[in-house]
């Protein structure tokens, strides 16, 4: 590796920021309001784990990096958008989102409803303007739609607010919510990299399927583990929320050894689907990162 | 004509409505609601103007019908969204639409904003089955989300919202927000309907565009007559909403004689932008009921 993992993941997200912020321009002030509040969130820091997913694909298979860049963008919206609904008084009701006054604290709710779903319907309007095949375009929109749609993020979303009232009686549920909820998305991330190179179905499109899906379910038990173990000032919220707001979480069916020891097995599966890929080591390095993250 | 207006407009609306059914089958029980939610919305009736713009531009242009529903049905999905975020508690917080209960009364907040999220997000997945080429397809994209997003339709909503502090200062500044909020996505209609016909630039394509915008904005027009002098029957939501919520209407800027003939000059405008079109009947048909709509 001529660069670290680390860096590598500087470099994309400072592109897929610069991406957005081009995309999201405007200088009409009689409506400016809503992009300044889609911006406030789309800028906030964060992993930026999706695009970052889709570009190091797509840079792995050697495609074109500005299609991966322009659909790592777009996902990012789709998933800023997707914390600025779940933050909502009516979802979440939280105060706090990386360390900052969620959306709607600054912008009020009616402010923070329409970034959202600002963000969402720019997102798709970002993927049309891929450089690319316009059938790669029309698959990627599709995939796009089928992984954050009710099916998907949405679906995983009312699951999980079904769940504050009726606690989930199984882990296989509460896989099933978190595969919908995170994962779908995370996944479609490296689906979409694969189109961005030219990988429209087969053996790699596969690969990365697995993989990603794997780390999906990762992603989210050490975020429920962090919830519990981590610092205030690491995570960027308060500890201890999920068991304060009564959320079924991995560690509600699980010892927190047993939990890493599983996600730690998840985590060698998905480098196992990978490695044939040549040129796979950040994803590797990336799954292990997910893995001993701190926050 | 073989066929009188309202019963062509009926028989679109139930292809439409056939196919946005169709489109949100569900069933698994786990993620369901969301859907039950969406089609409460969807299937609550309206004018499916939006739909039966983009279907009956397409039969005129004698272009295939099945593109053009794909593209109805995903305009009609968006126009519902929008009246579902609209109608929350922290937007305009209204309990009645088209006579029934709002979706947040029904669902909750948090399950109709999710189910405005599946539509939107479903929206597009809808366009990218289109059956026709990819190219169009990519275009319908990119122009519905720009009549729909931040730019359009959602920086429409955002003026609204602002205007309730601030009242509007003049009509033209109340005209673009009536462009934005409903003219954008009703003149797309006409031109996903181009589209789908194969008509992706030129004469034709303008021709609409000015129709479809200024029967827009007397569609807007005429709305805010008939909150002032329609009976809550007829308009099934209370009369003198607007005034008892303080909203700058095209009725505060001008006497009811003049709004109405103000709309008349224009529905006469959008007429003359398609007279050369041959088959223009049902589009001239339908300028004139909107001028005279009574609910």
């Amino acid at each position: 590796m001529t660069q670290t993992l680390s860096a590598y993941m500087k470099e994309i997200a400072s592109l897929v920021e610069e991406r957005i912020a081009c995309y999201l321009e405007c200088s009409d002030p009689d409506i400016s309001s809503t992009y300044e509040a889609m911006l406030y969130s789309a800028m906030a820091g964060g992993k930026r784990i999706r695009p970052f997913l889709c570009v190091a694909v797509c840079d792995m298979l050697g495609g074109q990096r500005d299609v991966a860049l322009t659909f790592g963008a777009a996902l990012e919206m789709i998933h800023t958008y997707s914390l600025i609904h779940d933050d909502l008084p009516a979802m979440d009701n939280d105060d706090l989102r990386r360390g900052k006054p969620t959306c709607h604290k600054i912008f009020g709710e009616a402010g923070a409803i329409l970034a959202g779903d600002g963000l969402l319907t720019e997102a798709f309007g970002l993927v049309a303007t891929a450089k690319t095949d316009p059938s790669v375009t029309v698959e990627a929109v599709r995939r796009l739609s089928r992984a954050a749609g009710a099916y998907g993020m949405i679906g995983g979303q009312a699951m999980d607010i079904r769940a504050e009232h009726e606690p989930l009686q199984n882990i296989e549920t509460l896989e099933k919510l978190c595969h919908k909820k995170t994962g779908e998305l995370i996944s479609v991330a490296g689906q979409l990299g694969c189109l961005a190179a030219g990988f429209t179905e087969g053996d790699t499109l596969y690969a990365i399927s697995r993989y990603t899906e794997k780390i999906g379910i990762v992603f989210q038990m050490i975020d429920d583990y962090l919830d519990v173990y981590a610092g205030e000032e690491a995570l960027g919220k308060p500890i201890g929320s999920d068991a304060a707001n009564g959320k079924t979480t991995f560690m509600t069916f699980m010892t927190s050894s047993e939990l890493l020891e599983k996600a730690a097995a998840l985590t060698r599966e998905a480098c196992d689907a990978i490695s044939d890929l040549k040129g796979n080591e950040m994803l590797i390095a990336l799954a292990e990162t997910l893995l001993h993250r701190g926050n």
